[in-house]
């Protein structure tokens, strides 16, 4: 099969891999209808985050049970399906808590590299969700986008603990911080405000709910948020970066009492224990349990009451996969979908 | 009046200091009944945090109304009165939303020094909390826990999540860490594992409802905690110390989706996101806004239902506050009673 690999820093190619097969009777085997690339992915793509050797890439997918293993029940071949970008069994302790992410028998889905025309799944009973009768193509790209950034949207809107009658503020303006104005706005949060300094992803903010734009960031930005709050902070500010700037404009721009909700992978974060502290708010963050909420995800696309899909402002065939990667690093494109 | 003034490290005097007077409308003056020595005490005694001038200390009170400003109607002269370690206006928004120690008109009774027979209380009518009837000594012992230690041990298990079902690992057996198994066992607990190398205070720990200790500390207290979870951690833990290796025992000790309630002063600490974000847990801690616990407190200490007053294990009259600094610094003592 055909997939994609980085051999190194800006060396993305799409190569010929083995096509996957059943290795535990809990697996699935699917033949993934669309994929994408994802914010994370630009890590070592620039060179920040190592690549050791070539690297199969992707973790996110939806597709179709092509084969499923002797154990696997509530499957059959031939469902429309999406998962997380983190296999669990959905049964275990963790899973049965909400954290799919960190399931006792989790498997993290961007080893076995999901940019492919065929992808094991395993856990595949626990993992995936399948979808109730055919997307249309504009569902297939929001249901791609509910496999992470808006299950991850999700979870950082939960986590910062949006409700009606908040403020939420967001901090960054990829597809998962939009996603996040989204499901805020869903969560019923009063006012939005989304940080960016895009014209087209401003819009989109706005379009998925932003109420406010704030164009400064850093020191500058947080002295905003808190014009715009009375100067108390947001209620609820989500951190969908991962740098330094990022954690402290989202703990800054934080009233005490409230909720920092952080996904933006983390490099090179180092949060100052006093000045934590004296913020006085809740910190949750991590890997999102995409899974706890992908059923009412998929629930809210196949009956169009949203449109996360609106993300993908650039599709590519799976053969152009290395200008995708460009476009994001360019930042030419805010999401990049791959269909096959 | 008389009051305690630290010069400088280890360099503790008991001095004349001035009356204080109704200096707002909103202030009252009480006659301090008994104060404490504080664990946060020792920084500045020990010389961590520095000492610039001579400085009056204590943040901890229960007292007499002696006199109120114009504006006060919730007191009288003649009341028992506790109050939190931060006067609070107990009506702006901040208040409101149970975060008094960060009330937009806050002031920090540390200072104004509370180890001395009269104190001024600002924003009285929003930081005193009447006592009904006469305290009895042991009642007097635990109204002063109240005013941080207990309530602080209140806030650190709310923020831990602590609840019927779960299991609480307290790091640090402070005051404050053991108030915290204290505030676990009332807030239903099943399991409260107590880490502590010390035979007193883990008698303590059981008789305030520990059901398990653990003597070892960092990477080896974290085992030992997992060990006596079935591999997953505790859903909740305090930290009630404040350096780094506390918070990251804390935090390694927390299952994937469990809360860390922190609330020891933050020294030199500096939280490693990477982990952090991995670690998928929930943090939130701070200065304890204790005055939102206080009423529910107060009456759970009148009708005897709590006795926080047993972590006073030393008690000596002001004049003699230098040896209750020393008792506390060398561990002779857990936490220093002053009496007048």
């Amino acid at each position: 099969m055909r997939g994609v690999v980085m051999h190194a820093p800006r060396d993305i190619r799409v190569d010929e891999r083995p096509n996957p097969v059943i290795e535990q009777p809990s697996d699935a085997v699917i033949r993934v209808t669309a994929a994408c690339i994802c914010g994370s992915d630009l890590w070592p793509y620039r060179g920040t985050d190592p690549v050791a050797e070539p690297t199969p890439m992707g973790h996110e997918y939806v597709g179709i049970v092509e084969q499923i293993g002797d154990d696997v029940t509530s499957l059959k071949v031939g469902d429309y399906v999406v998962g997380s970008f983190f296999a669990s069994d959905n049964t275990c302790e963790i899973c049965e808590a909400g954290y799919q992410s960190r399931c006792i028998h989790n498997v993290p889905m961007g080893a076995l590299g999901t940019q492919a025309e065929l992808l094991r799944v395993p856990l595949a009973d626990g993992t995936l969700v399948v979808v109730p009768g055919t997307p249309t193509p504009d569902q297939v790209k929001s249901l791609l986008a509910a496999s992470d950034v808006l299950g991850t949207g999700w979870f950082e809107v939960d986590a910062a603990a949006a409700a009606p009658g908040k403020t939420v503020a967001v901090v960054g303006d990829g597809a998962v911080g939009l996603l996040g104005v989204l499901a805020a706005k869903q969560m019923g949060a009063e006012r939005i405000i989304a940080m960016s300094r895009h014209a087209d992803r401003q819009a989109l903010a706005r379009e998925f709910g932003a109420t406010d734009i704030v164009t400064e960031r850093g020191d500058e930005g947080v002295a905003k948020i808190h014009e715009l709050t009375n100067g108390l902070g947001a209620h609820s500010v989500i951190e969908a970066v991962g740098t330094q700037e990022s954690m402290m404009q989202a703990i800054r721009s934080t009233r005490p009492g409230g909720h920092v909700g952080f996904v933006g992978v983390s490099h090179d974060v180092a949060l100052p224990g006093l000045e934590l502290f004296f913020a006085d708010i809740h910190l949750h963050g991590g890997p999102a349990p995409v899974r706890r909420y992908l059923p009412e995800l998929v629930e809210l696309i196949m009956t169009d009451q949203i449109n996360p899909g609106l993300v993908f402002d650039l599709t590519l065939p799976l053969e152009e996969a290395a200008e995708g990667y460009k476009a994001m690093d360019e930042r030419r494109a805010t999401k990049v979908m791959l269909t096959f």
